[in-house]
């Protein structure tokens, strides 16, 4: 598979690019899209890039029927210098393949992948915005293709990736947002699909995120499915407490999406020998630590927003306000240097950064 | 809406029918199909019936993305006297509209869609298979077309019915079925989707499902989610136990599917003065039940099915093997009334049964 020749068509015609101060997120899709069908006899066949074109599919097509989809999101940057950048892209195509293992869909090449991202990158490569805070949103996916309607894993799959410009994430920007402690409806538990990047997660959180956001708040915060005790993460992000000066995050435990920016602050704040630790922490301890004045910040993370710190959470009836609903020290400075390295404006010491050329 | 007009387009060309001996399930479709759309600004609009076509849509779309789908399946039925006759089609529109809710999808018009529903069966009488043990499966879904990458209920949706004349849903026929008790994977678990039919249920439940097939087990039983210890459900059917003379299924729970087959067996039951209760019951009793000499029978139910008599379990290493692996006696009494009040050949006392005119 590594050595297959990437066929490309490209289009006839350019779309017109969005100005860099009207980008929004994940509304606008670039001129192509890399696309690869897989079959039991031909295992993943016919790589290729094409126009950005729609997808016919018949009614009967099991991805509108019993929800076999994976997929990833990660970003490519433009630097001053116009490189472009991708920040840790095999870490994606890793939890690319944990969620196919979860979900029975045939693995892919992790490395052909990157390989075709970056020659679709690179035809892209005007589309990518240069103004603080924007980026190429890059999102890889695999949907179901037979024609059958019964429970079973689909004989056939398409694989895509398409590409947006995007600005923040949140409308806020890097301002704090407002977090709605999750106590009634549940994510995903042990034994169930968490830990993988399927559409279900995602469908399952929109009525919580609904009712939060009637109440005011941006996101909500999910509890463990079993006890509703213990803290798993936020819509898209995975979250970060500084408590009387140690940093501690709920540890990967197969219900929780594993991020790569999670897994990225982690590396940074040990090189930085920033007391930290992955472990089980209840929403009653950080209540506990607010109370006794040692709740010092709170962030999420995630490739779309980067660092998002957190302001305030509504936990039952108890209002828990976050450095005076600012963004943290510590916020910042991750936020800095990650967005930093990612943009090429400051060192890479991990080599965390591949360049397109 | 409920009196919007359908407008109907019928295909210029019919496909060949397939013969009634060679019907599996949910491979082949008939020549026309209901659809509607949604948008915010017109609600549920322009509902049609049009020939059987694939659905074009951009990779953006969300269905592709965030698994935001619900679905239904029942059945039509042909009579000796050429009647159509559809099983409680209004109980499945009321749990269509459960699963709506859950998803944040926009409630339809129940009676409306059986109008609908039913213009389009009689449009597709000729495709009604009559032989034993077959019918037309009916399977309306609902899909977000929104091209938008981030998590949020789509703004605009599309309601489809497609048909499909469909022989026995397991390749066994009414024969006893082996079930793997799944005691690492998990389904569902309250405060999650269980209770609505939306694709991720079925997608996490694959993995499972192949393991057991490997061993074996043509389905599984799935546990709850907290304590892996009560019973929930089998793959795409509701469960129940004979014990000692009591038939007992897992109460409705707010983790499973609250299947029609299984509140019309309640009801038969009842009419018949059989003792029956609903309540929670532990894997742990079915097996003491089981050595105890006091389990005679297990079966499923479920709308492709009907009833599917369980003829082992494999509990950890114990096999359970149910009324020397055959069908017992009260699980062929109930098919055969419910396939015969399905079917027209018996008496209806419970007005289930609409005809199609
Ligand atoms: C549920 C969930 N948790 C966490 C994350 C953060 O992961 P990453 O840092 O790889 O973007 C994401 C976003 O991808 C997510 O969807
Ligand atoms: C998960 C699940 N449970 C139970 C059932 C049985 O429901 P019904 O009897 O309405 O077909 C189904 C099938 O629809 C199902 O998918």
């Amino acid at each position: 598979m590594t050595k297959t020749k990437i066929d490309v068509t490209l289009s006839a015609t350019r779309k017109e690019k969005p100005k860099s101060d009207q980008l929004e997120f994940g509304r606008v899709f670039t001129d192509h899209m890399f696309v690869m069908d897989y079959s039991p006899a031909k295992g993943w066949h016919d790589p290729k890039i094409v126009p950005y074109e729609p997808i016919t599919l018949s009614p009967a097509s099991m991805v509108f029927h019993y929800g076999q989809t994976v997929f990833e999101g990660l970003k490519a940057y433009r630097t001053k210098e116009d490189k472009v950048l991708l920040f840790r892209p095999e870490k994606n195509m890793e939890r690319l393949n944990l969620s196919n293992d979860r979900l029975c869909i045939p693995r892919i090449d992790g490395e052909f992948v990157i390989e075709a991202l970056k020659q679709l990158v690179s035809i892209e490569k005007d589309w990518i915005p240069t103004a603080e805070g924007t980026s190429l949103y890059i999102r890889p996916f695999i949907i179901p293709t037979e024609y059958y309607l019964g429970v079973a894993p689909s004989k056939f799959y398409r694989f895509m990736i398409i590409l947006s410009p995007v600005g923040s994430y949140y409308k806020e920007g890097i301002h704090p947002v407002k977090i709605y402690v999750e106590n009634h409806y549940v994510r995903a538990v042990e034994g169930g699909t968490g830990k993988a990047k399927t559409g279900g997660n995602y469908a399952s959180s929109l009525r919580a995120q609904e009712e939060a956001a009637q109440k005011g708040y941006s996101q909500v915060l999910w509890l463990d499915g079993v006890e509703k005790k213990y803290i798993e993460e936020v819509g898209s992000m995975n979250i970060f407490f500084k408590i009387n000066g140690e940093v501690v995050t709920p540890e990967v435990n197969g219900s929780i999406l594993e991020g790569v920016t999670r897994k990225s602050i982690l590396e940074l704040l040990k090189s930085w020998e920033t007391p930290v630790s992955e472990r089980k922490i209840s929403m009653e301890e950080v209540y506990q630590a607010y109370k006794d004045g040692q709740l010092e910040e709170a962030f999420g993370t995630g490739t779309a927003a980067v660092i998002s710190p957190i302001g305030e959470f509504l936990y039952d009836d108890n209002k828990i306000v976050i450095n005076n609903g600012e963004t943290g020290e510590l916020s910042k400075k991750l936020y800095d240097t990650l967005t930093g390295i990612q943009k090429g404006t400051k060192q890479d010491p991990f080599n965390w950064v591949t360049e397109v050329k």
